[in-house]
């Protein structure tokens, strides 16, 4: 269970499986075929037999696609994985910028006499093939339903995952079932609809207070759902996983095959709600003329939590926070050039799982030295694996998945002596962390609205990078969930109760890479002597509790209210995370908390 | 040609009129009948013949409208006209707040049974019509179009105005119609459009290099045009104006009567644009399924200016800072309750006009002292007028129409001792304009990306405005013109050229009211050493120039790097405008303009 360094996938099986595939193309008379890295439930990871872009061209990154036509093969990759994709994939197959470049852009390129390009209908969403199909108007390019062409050649391909089910304590999820199934049965009448068809894992298990073990790090078990109007729920899901569970669901959750999906979709009449960001097309083709466009009926209210969920992630962060502090106390204890990224994996892992809490790491543990840090996703590898050398920065980004919460924590730390651009570049990100944290906002405001907040000390250095500010974090469910986000493509206004990260990073290709970051939740924020009185505003409440590295911050280029903010969080740490650890790294940690 | 201070609606002639107009619906079978506050042009001042909504309720706003039905009339006005509707219209009005109520939950509301709401096709756009009549689906509440019932009862309407047009010389248009005609026809030809309507008079006017004086504040002719593919023009706008244009014009842009402009579309074929944010509903019926809808083919070319008109509006702000100074020492050199709010605004008008080259003012001075300084969009009349009292801050909201640029300028000035909570968000508000002055920013990005840099001091605070921080400027045309705007509501990314102002605010009903505002144009940034070499970014210059009224500013609350920038600007505010200014100015700027 625990991290594996090996190589998943390497370049060099990537041109015999493309041969083999591109024999498929000519066998089903199409010009293409599409690949994406999603399984039919849409989440970041997926289960080994549903690795199939990973499979076929050694890209292992958690967003992307591949284009295989008869004379190209594009891998889409954004801006996150732009370095790491050309160590992953063969000269046969050709990174292409995406969002930058749209499949639809290079599909006009690559085929301008038009063509048949197939694709598995369980794969992609409703509104991805619509948006393709809009923006291919007129190309010549016809988009086919097929069977899936990589499974067809992929002899040795993975059972698909049978772990059991388990039931998520009333503690820890703060809501029974059956209120939850009854207040989102009211917003379908509501909206005049008989039912919501549910494909995500992490939905499904929030509604039900489930969890489950079908996909590595994340504790979901791979289910289908439809949600009545009359608060029932018919759940597609292997019916052996669920042993023991009956009494827990009780009479209104109906247990079926999932061979029985499609067919249960045929039988419903009336208005069905399908979220045509997340439902496979093949869920709409099946509806027809009954779907509804509509919200995902679980996003909305899982993101805002309850109290039990939002103390359950405080105490989590405590408990993870003493593993990172012990961590980081002994990562200063080696010596300079003595220690590997994967050595500091799993030191980091053994000190999380000491807790017997801990159920899973959240995600692979990014440990990138020096230019491995500037790869924004970097899963170290035996081939990649580097040593911590003085000069270095390490970025350590990592979490945990405990009953009570999911972790997600990201501490860059220096190695000897760093160098002045380094340290000028990680004061900025921390002036950005800061700001973001000490923010007070009218509510209303999504995270397009407030994420230059974050960005700002960089900018003004001619610095950016190039992922979002923050992600949505759910409870004991997906590192990363919607629909919050602090993203400029974000319009969802930030509510009460929505967790999410704070994690600017600045990255120098082939130099040195720089992330931190703290999970955060937003609350009501108390009313202020001098404020207006009318006005409703949100600020955050810091979950995590960790040091930053005060030898990496340049003093003077931190303004008097971020030295401020930073010595108040310093000493909320020494005082809540002091008493969890060892005496050793106790007086490690005064030092690190000292005030600067 | 001076601003009047008369008062121009009074509640009382609210009531009769209500009465006149209520038996029209009568008359006419309607059980409503909407009024907006826009003309045919959709623009922000109207003629005096269309200032509808003024004459019938008295709320005398540049936004809003007013839906008559038989038991009520609701005043619709956003967050800038709370306070003022309470003072213009008689209680035989409701004042509605809008956005936050839509004109159609508030039908739903008041016709439970539903009932026909007339409207007058010219004066309402596309989209309006097209999202009221979504938002009334199912509720029995139905859009007739009619004649104006309220043009009906106006038995002394004044006449469409009939100034002559002039020539725009092209030392500040910088670019011959001639080769904008062709620019945008290139971009119909790209969208398969054989032509495209224009009804905005701001963009006819840019298209053809003309100006007008149909509309004051806004050197405008009213007309509507067609522009075709092949680069040639159809206007539509009383020939008479035109004497002595003729060659102007040349053979490529054809003059007809307005009256003929519903039959010319008519005889229109193919694909022609129509902007449902600015085309009146009757347009669109006219050409039927003609119509595609499509961006304004004037306002992103219009809105980004070419050296010569970015070099004229900096003129143009030179001699208009000039003009400030004088104003802000003549101000100090008046004793404290000797001087009212109309003294101020015709003693700053008068000086605007020693420079002959002032064509206008660009919009009705606000200058509101004390209490009316609260009042964002105040507009001073005989009734209101007040002195300026010790304690009080005076808010100077102005700007002038030259030929060489518009411009737009908002100052803050104490009074004797003003109050410390007043300095104190002062401060804040004076540290907002700053962080966006000198932000930088990639590019791509539009308003509602950036606009929280400019509202964070107050957010901090428990503090905010019910404002935009930003509206676009034109040149030599509107004072506020699209489509780049810096509000959480623009999403048009910011590009080079765009001049916005940078005004953020505080009001404290009953108290007193802050605001300052320099007009800045986007430009693309330097690159900084240090900085990412593949990032284009994005950064302001600065436009206007003025002294900040350093009494007000509670240095301690500034940032060192503001106050930095303060320094700096002042000591351009006074080597740019000192040589302008008399010798008591000057030596008043001197001291206006000492580092802090």
């Amino acid at each position: 269970m625990f991290q594996s360094f090996e190589v998943t996938a390497r370049p060099e099986q990537g041109p015999p499986r493309l041969i083999a595939l591109r024999a498929q193309l000519t066998a089903e008379k199409l010009d293409g075929f599409i690949i994406p890295r999603a399984d039919a439930h849409q989440g970041e990871y997926v289960a080994a037999r549903d690795a199939r872009l990973a499979w076929l061209t050694g890209f292992t990154g958690s967003a992307g696609f591949c284009v295989t036509l008869n004379d190209i093969a594009g891998v889409f990759i954004d801006g996150r994985y732009r370095t790491q994709v050309k160590a992953q994939v063969a000269d046969v197959y050709t990174p292409v910028p995406w969002p930058e470049v749209t499949m639809a852009q290079w599909l006009r390129e690559q085929l301008p006499q038009g063509g048949r390009v197939g694709f598995d209908p369980w794969l992609h969403t409703v509104d991805q093939i619509a948006q393709a199909e809009k923006t291919l108007t007129g190309s010549g390019v016809e988009l086919v339903q097929c069977a899936n062409l990589v499974d067809a050649i992929w002899s040795d391909q993975p059972a698909p995952p049978m772990e059991p089910a388990k039931i998520h304590p009333l503690e820890f999820a703060g809501e029974t079932h059956a209120a939850k199934r009854a207040r989102l049965a009211q917003t379908l009448i509501e909206e005049g609809e008989q039912a919501a068809v549910i494909t995500l894992p992490d939905s499904i298990c929030w509604l039900l207070n489930i969890r489950g073990a079908d996909i590595e790090r994340n504790p979901v078990v791979h289910a289908f759902a439809v949600l009545h109007s009359d608060g029932t729920v018919d759940l597609f899901s292997e019916p052996s996983k669920y042993d023991g569970l009956k009494a827990h669901l009780g009479d209104e959750v109906r247990l079926h095959a999932p061979s029985t999906f499609l067919d249960a979709l045929k039988s419903l009449t009336g208005p069905v709600r399908i979220d045509g960001t997340t439902v496979p097309q093949i869920v709409a083709d099946t509806l027809g003329d009954k779907a509804t466009k509509g919200a995902e009926p679980c996003a909305l209210p899982k993101a805002c939590k309850n109290t039990a969920e939002i103390e359950g992630a405080a105490e989590a962060h405590l408990r993870d926070g003493a593993a990172m502090v012990e961590m980081l106390c002994w990562l200063d204890a080696q010596a300079i050039g003595s220690v590997t990224e994967t050595q500091v994996v799993t030191q980091l892992e053994t000190l999380r799982r000491r807790d017997n809490g801990l159920q899973d790491i959240s995600f692979e543990t990014i440990a990138g030295t020096g230019p491995n840090g500037a790869i924004m996703h970097y899963r170290v590898t035996e081939e990649t694996d580097s040593t911590l050398e003085d000069g270095h920065l390490i970025v350590l980004d990592s979490g945990g998945q405990y009953l009570d919460g999911t972790t997600d924590i990201t501490r860059t730390v220096a190695m000897g002596t760093p160098p002045q651009e380094a340290c000028e570049a990680f004061t900025r990100v921390l002036a950005g962390m800061i700001a973001m944290s000490r923010l007070r906002w009218p509510t209303g405001l999504a995270g397009a609205h407030i994420e230059a907040i974050g960005r700002m000390p960089l900018w003004l250095a001619g610095q950016d990078f190039d992922h979002g500010l923050g992600h949505g974090v759910g409870a004991y469910l997906s590192v990363h969930e919607g629909p919050q986000r602090l993203s400029r493509v974000s319009t969802v206004p930030l509510q009460a109760g929505m967790i999410l990260s704070n994690e600017p990073g600045y990255y120098r290709e082939g130099a040195f890479g720089i992330r931190i970051e703290n999970l955060l939740v937003v609350q009501n924020a108390p009313s202020l002597e001098g404020g207006d009185a009318h006005r409703e505003m949100l600020d955050w409440r810091t979950l995590a509790f960790a040091p930053i590295d005060r030898r990496l911050i340049m003093t003077d280029l931190l303004e008097p209210a971020a030295r401020e903010w930073l010595n108040d969080y310093h000493a909320q740490v020494a005082s809540k995370i002091g008493p969890r650890v060892s005496a050793t790294a106790k007086e490690w940690l005064n030092a690190a908390t000292a005030p600067i």
